[in-house]
Protein backbone atom coordinates (compact mmCIF):
# COMPACT_ATOMS: atom_id res chain seq x y z
CA UNK A 1 0.00 0.00 0.00
CA UNK A 2 1.09 3.47 -0.73
CA UNK A 3 1.81 5.50 1.67
CA UNK A 4 -0.89 8.27 3.02
CA UNK A 5 -0.05 11.96 3.23
CA UNK A 6 -2.03 13.60 5.17
CA UNK A 7 -3.86 16.94 3.58
CA UNK A 8 -2.25 16.01 0.19
CA UNK A 9 -5.82 15.99 -1.25
CA UNK A 10 -6.71 18.94 0.10
CA UNK A 11 -3.06 20.72 -0.75
CA UNK A 12 -3.33 19.58 -4.59
CA UNK A 13 -7.03 21.05 -4.73
CA UNK A 14 -5.71 24.38 -3.56
CA UNK A 15 -2.27 24.65 -5.52
CA UNK A 16 -4.23 23.55 -8.83
CA UNK A 17 -6.63 25.99 -7.94
CA UNK A 18 -4.24 28.66 -7.66
CA UNK A 19 -2.42 27.89 -11.02
CA UNK A 20 -5.69 27.58 -12.84
CA UNK A 21 -6.16 31.55 -11.35
CA UNK A 22 -2.86 32.56 -12.22
CA UNK A 23 -1.95 30.96 -15.34
CA UNK A 24 -5.23 29.22 -16.94
CA UNK A 25 -6.34 25.95 -16.78
CA UNK A 26 -5.12 25.08 -19.99
CA UNK A 27 -1.17 25.75 -19.64
CA UNK A 28 -1.15 24.52 -16.01
CA UNK A 29 0.31 20.96 -16.15
CA UNK A 30 0.23 18.17 -13.39
CA UNK A 31 3.86 18.82 -12.98
CA UNK A 32 3.44 22.00 -11.86
CA UNK A 33 0.14 21.31 -9.60
CA UNK A 34 2.08 18.59 -8.14
CA UNK A 35 5.38 20.72 -7.50
CA UNK A 36 3.61 23.32 -6.01
CA UNK A 37 2.30 20.96 -3.45
CA UNK A 38 5.34 19.90 -2.64
CA UNK A 39 3.88 16.51 -3.98
CA UNK A 40 4.80 14.20 -6.27
CA UNK A 41 2.96 13.46 -9.56
CA UNK A 42 2.27 10.07 -8.65
CA UNK A 43 0.68 11.54 -5.45
CA UNK A 44 -1.81 13.50 -7.72
CA UNK A 45 -2.36 10.49 -10.17
CA UNK A 46 -3.48 8.60 -6.94
CA UNK A 47 -6.04 11.37 -5.82
CA UNK A 48 -7.42 12.60 -9.34
CA UNK A 49 -7.74 10.88 -12.99
CA UNK A 50 -6.53 14.30 -14.42
CA UNK A 51 -6.37 18.21 -13.61
CA UNK A 52 -9.95 18.76 -14.79
CA UNK A 53 -11.28 16.31 -11.68
CA UNK A 54 -9.67 18.58 -9.43
CA UNK A 55 -12.75 20.87 -10.54
CA UNK A 56 -14.89 17.99 -10.52
CA UNK A 57 -14.50 15.35 -7.97
CA UNK A 58 -17.39 16.36 -6.16
CA UNK A 59 -20.12 16.27 -8.34
CA UNK A 60 -20.47 12.28 -7.52
CA UNK A 61 -20.93 12.45 -3.53
CA UNK A 62 -23.56 15.69 -4.59
CA UNK A 63 -25.34 13.37 -7.01
CA UNK A 64 -25.87 10.63 -4.02
CA UNK A 65 -27.01 13.25 -1.46
CA UNK A 66 -29.54 14.35 -3.73
CA UNK A 67 -31.10 10.87 -4.51
CA UNK A 68 -30.62 9.67 -0.93
CA UNK A 69 -32.84 12.85 0.10
CA UNK A 70 -36.00 12.18 -2.49
CA UNK A 71 -35.38 8.50 -0.90
CA UNK A 72 -35.69 9.83 2.51
CA UNK A 73 -38.67 12.37 1.74
CA UNK A 74 -41.69 11.53 3.61
CA UNK A 75 -44.54 9.68 1.92
CA UNK A 76 -46.95 12.55 1.79
CA UNK A 77 -44.63 14.46 -0.39
CA UNK A 78 -45.89 16.04 -3.85
CA UNK A 79 -43.64 15.83 -6.69
CA UNK A 80 -42.31 19.13 -6.61
CA UNK A 81 -41.82 18.23 -2.86
CA UNK A 82 -39.92 15.38 -3.50
CA UNK A 83 -37.44 16.83 -6.13
CA UNK A 84 -36.90 19.83 -3.84
CA UNK A 85 -36.01 17.46 -1.39
CA UNK A 86 -33.07 16.69 -3.52
CA UNK A 87 -31.86 19.99 -3.22
CA UNK A 88 -32.27 20.79 0.48
CA UNK A 89 -30.27 17.72 1.11
CA UNK A 90 -27.23 18.95 -0.39
CA UNK A 91 -27.14 22.39 1.77
CA UNK A 92 -24.62 20.66 3.86
CA UNK A 93 -22.09 20.80 1.14
CA UNK A 94 -21.91 24.51 1.15
CA UNK A 95 -21.13 25.70 4.43
CA UNK A 96 -19.43 29.40 5.32
CA UNK A 97 -16.14 27.66 4.81
CA UNK A 98 -16.78 26.53 1.65
CA UNK A 99 -17.82 29.61 0.04
CA UNK A 100 -14.31 31.22 -0.66
CA UNK A 101 -12.93 27.90 -2.69
CA UNK A 102 -16.61 27.55 -4.75
CA UNK A 103 -16.07 31.44 -5.47
CA UNK A 104 -12.45 31.15 -7.03
CA UNK A 105 -13.57 27.30 -8.37
CA UNK A 106 -16.56 29.25 -10.37
CA UNK A 107 -13.81 31.80 -11.78
CA UNK A 108 -11.77 29.11 -13.24
CA UNK A 109 -14.38 27.64 -14.78
CA UNK A 110 -15.61 30.72 -16.29
CA UNK A 111 -12.51 31.50 -18.29
CA UNK A 112 -12.64 28.51 -20.02
CA UNK A 113 -15.01 27.37 -22.32
CA UNK A 114 -14.61 23.54 -22.00
CA UNK A 115 -15.18 23.98 -17.71
CA UNK A 116 -18.17 25.65 -18.38
CA UNK A 117 -19.57 23.03 -20.41
CA UNK A 118 -18.44 20.69 -18.13
CA UNK A 119 -20.24 22.85 -15.30
CA UNK A 120 -23.90 23.01 -17.50
CA UNK A 121 -23.13 19.22 -18.09
CA UNK A 122 -23.24 17.95 -14.81
CA UNK A 123 -26.42 20.19 -14.04
CA UNK A 124 -28.22 17.96 -16.80
CA UNK A 125 -26.97 14.42 -14.83
CA UNK A 126 -28.10 16.38 -11.69
CA UNK A 127 -31.66 16.98 -12.90
CA UNK A 128 -31.27 13.61 -14.88
CA UNK A 129 -30.31 11.81 -11.88
CA UNK A 130 -33.48 13.59 -9.34
CA UNK A 131 -35.96 12.61 -12.15
CA UNK A 132 -35.33 8.59 -12.20
CA UNK A 133 -35.09 8.95 -8.09
CA UNK A 134 -38.36 10.63 -8.42
CA UNK A 135 -39.58 8.02 -11.31
CA UNK A 136 -38.74 5.14 -8.15
CA UNK A 137 -40.71 6.85 -5.42
CA UNK A 138 -43.54 6.68 -7.92
CA UNK A 139 -44.11 10.08 -9.72
CA UNK A 140 -44.70 9.34 -13.45
CA UNK A 141 -43.32 10.75 -16.23
CA UNK A 142 -43.39 14.06 -17.42
CA UNK A 143 -43.83 14.86 -14.07
CA UNK A 144 -40.93 13.04 -12.65
CA UNK A 145 -39.35 15.17 -15.29
CA UNK A 146 -40.82 18.55 -15.02
CA UNK A 147 -40.45 18.36 -11.29
CA UNK A 148 -36.62 17.69 -11.71
CA UNK A 149 -35.96 20.06 -13.98
CA UNK A 150 -37.63 22.85 -11.77
CA UNK A 151 -35.81 21.78 -8.29
CA UNK A 152 -32.36 22.10 -10.43
CA UNK A 153 -33.58 25.36 -11.74
CA UNK A 154 -33.33 26.75 -8.14
CA UNK A 155 -30.45 24.58 -7.18
CA UNK A 156 -28.21 26.23 -10.46
CA UNK A 157 -29.57 30.14 -9.79
CA UNK A 158 -29.13 29.20 -5.56
CA UNK A 159 -25.64 28.79 -6.54
CA UNK A 160 -24.76 31.93 -8.91
CA UNK A 161 -26.35 34.23 -6.27
CA UNK A 162 -24.23 32.13 -3.17
CA UNK A 163 -21.02 32.90 -4.74
CA UNK A 164 -21.71 36.38 -5.90
CA UNK A 165 -19.05 38.86 -4.58
CA UNK A 166 -21.22 40.29 -1.60
CA UNK A 167 -23.82 38.06 -0.89
CA UNK A 168 -23.99 36.89 2.49
CA UNK A 169 -27.26 34.85 2.81
CA UNK A 170 -26.97 31.22 3.28
CA UNK A 171 -27.66 28.66 0.76
CA UNK A 172 -30.78 27.81 2.62
CA UNK A 173 -32.04 30.54 2.43
CA UNK A 174 -31.71 31.55 -0.98
CA UNK A 175 -32.84 28.80 -1.74
CA UNK A 176 -35.90 28.87 0.34
CA UNK A 177 -36.51 32.47 -1.49
CA UNK A 178 -36.28 30.85 -4.91
CA UNK A 179 -38.69 27.77 -4.06
CA UNK A 180 -41.18 30.32 -2.91
CA UNK A 181 -40.49 32.48 -6.37
CA UNK A 182 -40.97 29.90 -8.66
CA UNK A 183 -43.69 29.14 -7.05
CA UNK A 184 -44.98 32.73 -7.39
CA UNK A 185 -44.71 32.36 -11.13
CA UNK A 186 -48.07 31.15 -11.24
CA UNK B 1 -20.42 33.28 -57.31
CA UNK B 2 -20.34 29.41 -57.47
CA UNK B 3 -23.16 28.18 -59.25
CA UNK B 4 -26.20 27.08 -57.07
CA UNK B 5 -27.62 23.48 -56.88
CA UNK B 6 -31.00 22.90 -56.38
CA UNK B 7 -31.77 21.02 -53.17
CA UNK B 8 -28.00 20.10 -52.40
CA UNK B 9 -28.85 20.83 -48.78
CA UNK B 10 -31.48 18.96 -48.27
CA UNK B 11 -29.78 15.94 -50.08
CA UNK B 12 -26.58 16.22 -48.06
CA UNK B 13 -28.71 16.23 -44.90
CA UNK B 14 -30.52 12.85 -46.01
CA UNK B 15 -26.65 11.37 -46.99
CA UNK B 16 -25.58 12.43 -43.81
CA UNK B 17 -28.03 10.97 -41.73
CA UNK B 18 -28.35 7.45 -43.77
CA UNK B 19 -24.38 7.50 -43.12
CA UNK B 20 -24.75 8.61 -39.22
CA UNK B 21 -27.16 5.81 -38.85
CA UNK B 22 -25.73 2.75 -40.78
CA UNK B 23 -22.01 3.25 -39.80
CA UNK B 24 -22.05 5.55 -36.78
CA UNK B 25 -21.52 9.61 -36.48
CA UNK B 26 -17.41 8.95 -35.80
CA UNK B 27 -16.60 6.57 -39.30
CA UNK B 28 -18.63 9.01 -41.44
CA UNK B 29 -16.16 11.38 -43.63
CA UNK B 30 -17.72 14.25 -45.34
CA UNK B 31 -16.13 12.93 -48.41
CA UNK B 32 -18.88 9.73 -47.88
CA UNK B 33 -21.50 12.16 -47.05
CA UNK B 34 -21.12 14.04 -50.58
CA UNK B 35 -20.49 10.88 -52.48
CA UNK B 36 -23.75 9.41 -51.77
CA UNK B 37 -25.43 12.55 -52.37
CA UNK B 38 -23.38 12.62 -55.56
CA UNK B 39 -22.21 15.83 -55.07
CA UNK B 40 -18.50 16.98 -54.21
CA UNK B 41 -16.91 17.73 -50.64
CA UNK B 42 -16.73 21.59 -51.98
CA UNK B 43 -20.20 21.52 -52.20
CA UNK B 44 -20.52 20.02 -48.63
CA UNK B 45 -18.73 22.74 -47.14
CA UNK B 46 -20.31 25.33 -48.74
CA UNK B 47 -23.67 23.96 -46.66
CA UNK B 48 -21.65 23.02 -43.48
CA UNK B 49 -18.48 23.48 -41.55
CA UNK B 50 -18.16 20.16 -40.80
CA UNK B 51 -20.25 16.80 -40.58
CA UNK B 52 -21.55 17.92 -36.87
CA UNK B 53 -23.85 21.06 -38.67
CA UNK B 54 -25.39 18.95 -40.12
CA UNK B 55 -27.24 17.91 -37.00
CA UNK B 56 -27.32 21.35 -35.17
CA UNK B 57 -27.32 23.43 -37.92
CA UNK B 58 -30.89 24.85 -37.09
CA UNK B 59 -30.38 25.95 -33.64
CA UNK B 60 -30.05 29.57 -34.85
CA UNK B 61 -32.87 30.00 -36.35
CA UNK B 62 -34.37 28.51 -33.54
CA UNK B 63 -32.98 30.93 -31.10
CA UNK B 64 -34.16 33.55 -33.10
CA UNK B 65 -37.92 32.33 -32.99
CA UNK B 66 -37.38 32.07 -29.29
CA UNK B 67 -36.20 35.67 -28.88
CA UNK B 68 -38.26 37.43 -31.29
CA UNK B 69 -41.53 35.48 -29.71
CA UNK B 70 -40.50 37.36 -26.55
CA UNK B 71 -40.11 40.77 -27.45
CA UNK B 72 -43.55 40.29 -29.28
CA UNK B 73 -45.28 39.01 -26.36
CA UNK B 74 -48.27 41.07 -25.20
CA UNK B 75 -47.37 44.09 -22.82
CA UNK B 76 -49.22 42.56 -19.97
CA UNK B 77 -48.09 39.12 -19.91
CA UNK B 78 -46.48 37.76 -16.69
CA UNK B 79 -42.86 36.77 -16.29
CA UNK B 80 -44.01 33.01 -17.02
CA UNK B 81 -46.30 34.07 -20.15
CA UNK B 82 -43.09 35.75 -21.19
CA UNK B 83 -41.13 32.52 -21.41
CA UNK B 84 -43.50 30.75 -22.90
CA UNK B 85 -44.57 32.77 -25.97
CA UNK B 86 -41.06 31.44 -26.57
CA UNK B 87 -41.55 27.95 -26.88
CA UNK B 88 -44.87 28.53 -28.50
CA UNK B 89 -43.17 30.84 -31.33
CA UNK B 90 -41.13 27.88 -32.32
CA UNK B 91 -43.96 24.95 -32.90
CA UNK B 92 -43.84 26.29 -36.56
CA UNK B 93 -40.41 24.52 -37.08
CA UNK B 94 -42.13 21.15 -35.43
CA UNK B 95 -43.78 20.11 -38.62
CA UNK B 96 -45.76 16.91 -39.49
CA UNK B 97 -43.48 16.91 -42.16
CA UNK B 98 -40.41 16.92 -39.83
CA UNK B 99 -41.39 14.61 -37.74
CA UNK B 100 -39.42 11.98 -39.03
CA UNK B 101 -35.93 13.84 -39.64
CA UNK B 102 -36.12 14.78 -36.12
CA UNK B 103 -37.14 11.03 -34.65
CA UNK B 104 -33.73 9.68 -36.90
CA UNK B 105 -31.73 12.41 -35.81
CA UNK B 106 -32.76 12.35 -32.17
CA UNK B 107 -31.46 8.43 -32.66
CA UNK B 108 -28.45 9.66 -34.73
CA UNK B 109 -27.52 11.82 -31.79
CA UNK B 110 -28.71 9.58 -28.68
CA UNK B 111 -25.72 6.79 -30.58
CA UNK B 112 -22.78 8.97 -29.36
CA UNK B 113 -21.84 11.12 -25.82
CA UNK B 114 -20.50 14.08 -27.69
CA UNK B 115 -23.39 14.62 -29.79
CA UNK B 116 -26.20 14.34 -26.88
CA UNK B 117 -23.28 16.55 -24.78
CA UNK B 118 -24.23 19.19 -27.32
CA UNK B 119 -28.00 18.57 -27.56
CA UNK B 120 -27.64 19.32 -24.40
CA UNK B 121 -25.39 22.48 -23.83
CA UNK B 122 -27.69 23.65 -26.90
CA UNK B 123 -30.99 23.55 -24.40
CA UNK B 124 -28.30 25.78 -21.93
CA UNK B 125 -27.79 28.05 -24.50
CA UNK B 126 -31.79 28.58 -25.54
CA UNK B 127 -32.38 28.87 -21.64
CA UNK B 128 -29.81 31.62 -21.61
CA UNK B 129 -31.28 33.30 -24.82
CA UNK B 130 -34.68 33.25 -23.03
CA UNK B 131 -33.75 34.71 -19.38
CA UNK B 132 -31.66 38.00 -21.68
CA UNK B 133 -34.87 38.24 -23.57
CA UNK B 134 -36.85 38.60 -20.75
CA UNK B 135 -34.68 41.01 -18.88
CA UNK B 136 -35.05 42.95 -22.33
CA UNK B 137 -38.54 43.27 -21.74
CA UNK B 138 -38.04 44.44 -17.65
CA UNK B 139 -37.93 41.15 -15.70
CA UNK B 140 -35.38 41.03 -13.35
CA UNK B 141 -33.12 38.46 -12.17
CA UNK B 142 -33.57 35.53 -10.65
CA UNK B 143 -37.54 35.80 -12.27
CA UNK B 144 -35.97 35.69 -15.68
CA UNK B 145 -33.91 32.88 -15.08
CA UNK B 146 -36.61 30.96 -13.20
CA UNK B 147 -38.85 31.07 -15.53
CA UNK B 148 -37.11 31.04 -19.09
CA UNK B 149 -35.68 27.07 -17.41
CA UNK B 150 -39.04 26.54 -16.73
CA UNK B 151 -40.45 27.09 -20.04
CA UNK B 152 -37.15 25.03 -21.55
CA UNK B 153 -38.03 22.47 -19.12
CA UNK B 154 -41.52 22.48 -21.24
CA UNK B 155 -39.46 22.86 -24.40
CA UNK B 156 -37.14 19.72 -23.73
CA UNK B 157 -39.69 17.45 -22.34
CA UNK B 158 -42.08 18.53 -25.23
CA UNK B 159 -39.68 17.08 -28.24
CA UNK B 160 -38.93 13.78 -26.23
CA UNK B 161 -42.44 13.03 -26.10
CA UNK B 162 -42.95 14.85 -29.88
CA UNK B 163 -40.28 12.00 -31.09
CA UNK B 164 -41.83 8.83 -28.95
CA UNK B 165 -42.51 5.72 -32.00
CA UNK B 166 -46.32 6.20 -31.25
CA UNK B 167 -47.04 9.80 -30.87
CA UNK B 168 -49.80 11.29 -33.11
CA UNK B 169 -50.29 14.55 -30.77
CA UNK B 170 -48.86 17.65 -32.54
CA UNK B 171 -45.99 19.72 -30.86
CA UNK B 172 -48.62 22.66 -29.71
CA UNK B 173 -50.67 19.73 -28.39
CA UNK B 174 -48.21 18.65 -26.02
CA UNK B 175 -47.20 21.60 -25.01
CA UNK B 176 -50.21 23.22 -23.87
CA UNK B 177 -50.64 19.71 -21.65
CA UNK B 178 -47.18 19.86 -20.55
CA UNK B 179 -47.63 23.76 -19.78
CA UNK B 180 -50.50 23.23 -17.28
CA UNK B 181 -48.77 19.94 -15.77
CA UNK B 182 -46.08 22.35 -14.83
CA UNK B 183 -48.64 25.26 -13.41
CA UNK B 184 -50.22 21.77 -11.63
CA UNK B 185 -47.04 21.02 -9.67
CA UNK B 186 -48.22 23.57 -7.18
Amino acid sequence: MARWQPGARERLQQSALDLFLEHGFERTTVAEIAARADLTERTFYRHFADKREVLFDGQDRLLHAFVDAVAAAPVEASPRELAEAAVVGSRDFFTEERRPWSRRRHQAISSEDGLRERESLKMGSLAAAVAQALRERGVEDPLAELAADAAISVFRVSFVQWIAPEETRTMGEIQSELFAAQRALG
